[in-house]
């Protein structure tokens, strides 16, 4: 996005600075009236009581031109839910099955990105990697053996580039020449922690670098927490590898139950402090207890991109090609494990019942999707069954 | 018992080696004759087919005097189901809800014992601690550690007195000064392994070894199996600290499922090989994640000792006294987990169900059983609740 930033995509620069974090109103009004009458609207205080607060300290700092050079200038850019690759569905889950009105779950307004990746390819088979920022040895070494082995087989690692488990997961991503993505919980501007700066720089040049805050914001403990929320929902299953007590991976393995995504941990010695929040969560059913990457891939049904054979033969197409925007959405709502009704899924992706149902039998023509007594679900390809184990 | 024994302890005697192992047929045709007029039926050949057969070989060896004897020299004696201690109901689970003709889960036709204790004090409240012959120093360390912990608050340890874990669990519950019960697959003359029959005897002192087969057998491949299901049967719960992937433990874990003991394991490293069997079963949900002594007691709900006031209060007295025997045995039967139904404890027990109505109406009114509407439990002593964790 050279040159001067057009209108819609300063609204949207502007909407993401004026509300700090997740905000259901503000999701909602964008929704409602658009970003550019919600910049207006928000600008003139012309808001519902829900909305008028929380944006009144912010409404009158517009920089989003500057906050967009900002970005173009990293060789980054501002990525909406205009975009065709904005991962909608991959909040979905929360949006209907928790209160509405409780904002922490809401999905972001916009993604600031670095890296030369469209959000859609690289979290099409995106395992969140998290844990303890103080690993033991073992830690280390299981971390970077999972990370290492879930890249060669095409998956991408999500992790938030903190110290420890993070940082081992994305560099063993990187190692194995995979993708990796860090969500960060300041501006992507900012790296942080500031020992991980080229580490991020590494991230942004092979993978992305994501952040729902615009230049210049600095991380701060409830964007931690918000930010976990971001690695969870944009994963399709989270893996912990070593974590203590009171580990932050625990809040991030609590957002992917609010986003139905599967949780699965690695034991470790009962005399291991750093695994005390492992095994835990696994004696409490919070996590399934994995020991490999074949027992993550099998116990997610997150799949790894090799598995989908087109993919394997043409680096550039997907398995869903040819599908038409309204079946790619339904395709991308439909759930991996489980099922979701007719009715379920029109709400999820918000056509009419009769269209859901006439795009999920083409996609049932077309091997994508499946169905039995309980409903619709997604269709994994049945070389995905072969090839691993 | 000194002096020549009575006929009916020879026919006891002599019915424990005229069949090899659990045999349906013969608790069958004891429980409907008698000892003695079952003894008189093999000897004379007088028998259905089911028997026949199997007794062919050694009808016409009877060795039982100078079995009772060995025993007796060794300081041990013979337990039969006449001895009121004889421990009836831990094998009810089994008899109800496997096929009757599967000899395999039988119970023993009698026990050889040395130790001086009563087999229903030292099995209220056991926990089995098995696993690999070949732990590793992690493995040794918290099978020790579990086992002395558990013993210290007054449960016994029950193993095999394999080398490795076996071994670990038994001397750690001697260090402890607390209970505990070897049971071997050969009979009880016959120390095995041999580097063990110091510990062998050491067990003897201070807890009990136990057998179904008669002095002078020798330990051989299907005995191991056939002990595994007495050391789950006895057990209120099995505990497998360390294992590997394809230890022995798996084999004592079937058989607690088959009794409807709760199974629990320790984790170890993924990078572990000693580990692979306790990792798997927790995976596989086959057995529940523990990390320390207080997790296997709640987990287990199988209590410790010292959780029942009056014998923390008066060492000889249980808190089941003033119970009549009927109402002991349907107090015995009763699930400590989950719930039966009048019908089946009735068919349980070998009692009307009016008779069981009766006697579970009184354990309620003294605080021994509760019921929801899943049926009639065992009620754990509100003080086992607040003394643990």
């Amino acid at each position: 996005m050279p040159g001067t930033p057009e209108p819609r995509l300063r609204a949207w620069a502007y909407l993401s600075r004026v509300v700090e974090g997740p905000s259901w109103p503000l999701n909602e009004l964008i929704r409602l009236i658009g970003p550019e009458e919600a910049a207006r609207a928000i600008r003139a205080g012309d808001l519902p009581p829900a909305l008028d607060r929380p944006t009144r300290a912010r409404r009158d700092i517009d920089v989003s031109a500057e906050d967009l050079a900002t970005v173009h200038k990293l060789g980054g850019r501002l990525v909406t839910p205009d975009d065709e690759d904005w991962p909608h569905f991959r909040f979905l889950a929360c949006r209907h099955e928790t209160a509405r009105n409780d904002s922490e779950c809401a999905p972001p307004v916009v993604l600031w990105a670095l890296g030369d990746h469209r959000i859609a390819d690289i979290t099409g088979f995106a395992y969140a990697i998290v844990g303890t920022r103080a690993p033991s040895s073992y830690g280390e070494h299981i971390t970077s053996e999972i990370a290492f082995e879930l890249s060669q087989r095409g998956s991408t690692v999500i992790s938030g580039a903190a110290y420890g488990v993070d940082g081992c997961a994305h560099r063993a991503a990187i190692g194995a020449d995979g993708t990796t993505v860090a969500v960060l919980a300041g501006g992507i501007d900012c790296p942080y922690p500031s020992g991980h700066t080229r580490l991020i720089a590494d991230i942004a040049r092979s993978g992305m670098v994501l952040s729902e805050y615009p230049p210049g914001t600095r991380p701060a403990r409830f964007r931690f927490l918000a930010r976990n929320r971001l690695v969870a929902a944009l994963s399709d299953a989270v893996v912990i590898t070593e974590a203590g007590a009171r580990s932050g991976a625990r809040n991030t393995a609590k957002w992917a139950r609010i986003y139905h995504k599967p949780v699965v941990a690695m034991p470790g010695p009962v005399t291991s402090a750093a695994s005390v929040g492992c095994n835990q969560m696994i004696r409490t059913g919070e996590a399934t207890l994995v020991t490999s990457a074949s027992e993550i891939i099998t116990t997610t049904g997150a799949g790894a991109r090799t598995t989908c054979p087109s993919v394997q033969e043409q680096a550039d197409s997907r398995c869903t090609d040819g599908l038409s925007a309204e079946q790619l959405r339904i395709f991308d709502a439909l759930p991996l494990r489980g099922a979701n009704s007719v009715t379920g899924i029109s709400a999820d992706v918000g056509v009419s019942e009769d269209a859901a149902r006439r795009a999920l039998t083409m996609l049932e023509l077309h091997g994508h999707a499946t169905q039995d007594e309980r409903g619709w679900r997604r269709r994994r390809n049945s070389s995905s069954q072969a090839g691993l184990g």
